[in-house]
């Protein structure tokens, strides 16, 4: 398969696949593994040193769409950072409320925009040439970023309840924007223990990397749906119509649409996001095979 | 490319596939049609009778995995269902407030489960045997009714804001819905123009297909983060903890965890949907191809 990350799944076909005579996982990790250890070493460990392809591959569409999600990305923190500077008031670490301001930036920055760019890093031409595990390693680095800002998005929320009284975790944007992030925590601590430290089994990756792929995918859409309830709810506890004057949210203040903009920006990222990743013709060339063949996890280099 | 959706992108690749030295749209599209145009046509029309792979494909996987797609379906439709009838006093079609209790159950019933049934239609073993045509007029017409269910489902709130005077499409949770429903419509009618029209040109189903899928799996992200938003709102109007005794919604009351949980319910269906649909060994096996080969779209009966 292709998952909505793009990535090769092992029970997607092409000729050079096992023979599908079962489903079962077990029965194909064992045919995938056993093909994997008849190959020639030499031609398995084939480093490849540029890849012809890439000029092929590497079209107009593909880098519009890489220009697109980079600017929605750099609007997306201009705009969440204009918002709680704007019209509430800044930032500050302290146990005044403006803590609670670094949540939205630190969330929208982190498990929205910063895990987008790395989850795109492997469509990105300039990457696609020589060895991947440097692009392995900075995917696990944007991704560790991404995941401290959200961790100390997380900070923010909770001291500021702590220091407000209000219990933590009661909304349904807290539990989804909770699972979101243990779910990331996850995902990267397995990817890295799977798929770049050097003693991890084959036949664990190739049980994963579908994972992977899908975990991925639906983290973005947690972390999204946990943007447009947070700044759904932001918005009805900022605009109530009573406090200092300002018009409440039906009514549709400049903050509300700036906000609503936001989030309908956040949206569309993802959803672009995911558009580049679901292109299977915007994947990384794997070394020595078709252009566009489906290419076994097994036979891709340092996976 | 397999898009989220699962289905095949013209600019994947396999060995039928036409040259790929430009990812220019209209140049692949110019060679697909002529590819296309150059087959025998016995061999582009032949009806397949049987689909020989059938068995080997339908894993134990696949069918849990559409058992906990119908069981979870169910059980958001029943959740909806008792949330308004046990906290919010029932439904009726008449200036009272139990005009407003129709929407979330609509909502959830049309824009995500209806919707996500009609997606894997093509994944249940059972439509892979024979012609294609009438599991696409079923597709089409699950897709007609969650669309009915989903604008009836607005009616609903919008006559429930004129009547109490509350204006119309102010929250972002708003704004996320009506583009889910305006992009469904379209998805809808541009879908049965080129996709069932006998009519339609071969190159506009080939320009639309990928966007067709990248779009399906895009409308139940929208959803998805609709719906929790949506429930979120509701509980915060509805939990103040100052109207009629009830605990506020800080407090985790029972009606805020059952919310809560149904919100995470939605989630979980719209996850295990797209799981579904993006695992490529799960789709409809093409008549006369390789098991698991890439087809391109001009090679598929009725399409």
């Amino acid at each position: 398969m292709r998952g909505p990350l793009g990535a090769a799944d092992t029970a997607g076909g092409s000729s050079a696949d096992p023979p599908l005579g079962s489903d079962f996982p077990l029965t194909r990790l064992q045919l995938l593994t056993q093909q994997w250890r008849s190959e020639a070493p030499a031609e398995r460990n084939t480093e490849v040193k540029s890849i012809p392809t890439v000029a092929m591959r590497s079209s107009v569409p593909l880098y519009l769409c890489l220009l697109l999600c980079a600017c929605l990305g750099v609007a997306c923190v201009a705009g969440v950072c204009v918002w709680n500077s704007q019209w509430h008031g800044g930032f500050a670490w302290d146990d005044s409320g403006l803590k609670f301001n670094w949540h939205p930036v630190l969330m929208v920055s982190g498990l929205v925009v910063v895990y987008g760019f790395g989850a795109v890093l492997y469509r990105v031409p300039l990457t696609w040439g020589g060895d991947k595990l440097p692009w392995k390693l900075a995917h696990a680095g944007a991704m560790l970023l991404a995941l401290v800002l959200a961790v100390v998005g997380l900070c923010a929320v909770f001291q500021n309840h702590a220091t407000n009284h209000i219990p933590p975790l009661y909304s349904l944007h807290s539990w989804v924007g909770i699972c979101s992030v243990f779910l990331f925590a996850t995902q990267w601590a397995v990817g890295v223990g799977a798929f770049l430290l050097p003693c991890s089994p084959v036949a664990l990756r190739v049980l994963l990397k579908p994972l992977h792929v899908w975990l991925g995918a639906s983290i973005l859409t947690l972390s999204i749906a946990a943007c447009v309830s947070g700044i759904n709810e932001k918005l009805i506890f900022a605009l109530k119509g009573t406090v200092n004057g300002t018009l409440p949210y039906s009514a549709l203040p400049p903050e509300a649409v700036f906000a609503n903009s936001l989030g309908a920006l956040i949206v569309v990222f993802g959803l672009v996001v995911l558009r580049i990743l679901s292109n299977r013709s915007w994947e990384r060339p794997e070394p020595g095979g078709q252009d566009t063949a489906y290419r076994p996890l097994l036979q891709e280099e340092n996976e």
